[in-house]
């Protein structure tokens, strides 16, 4: 079966994000004052196969953590469909 | 009050995803057969202060129709929790 895995990258909560942090000015300067703490990574979408849903997410965290999130300054959540 | 609105951009659909064909030739050669169609998008997390789920959403929406995707390659999702 192919499963649709969504893999969320993100900055560790402990660091700054400038990109957040300028994508935040930019709102705020277009009128959008009601936003704050914005933060900003990677959503990553992939088609896997395997035998089971518990499986699926296994590649998906093997593949996250081998490639798609640098542990050093990211973070990443896995949802399987 | 505070919702945590997660704003998902990602390639439309109907264009090639260069970057996401390289990450599955990456994750192809770590041995991670089993994982295909690999697209890669931005994962955007605000804090939006409103009255109701309804409105945080709104904003969002206005958020992302402004300046967080390009209408031209990229589509958006909005989660509110």
């Amino acid at each position: 079966m192919t499963f649709s895995v969504q893999v969320k990258v993100m900055p560790l909560k402990e660091l700054l994000d400038p990109q957040g942090k300028a994508v935040m000015g930019g709102l705020q300067s277009l009128g959008l004052t009601k936003v704050s703490d914005v933060r900003i990574g990677k959503s990553i979408s992939l088609q896997v196969e395997a035998a089971s849903p518990d499986e699926a997410r296994q590649i998906a965290e093997e593949a996250g953590r081998k490639l798609l999130a640098n542990p050093v300054m990211e973070y990443f959540e896995i949802a399987v469909n």
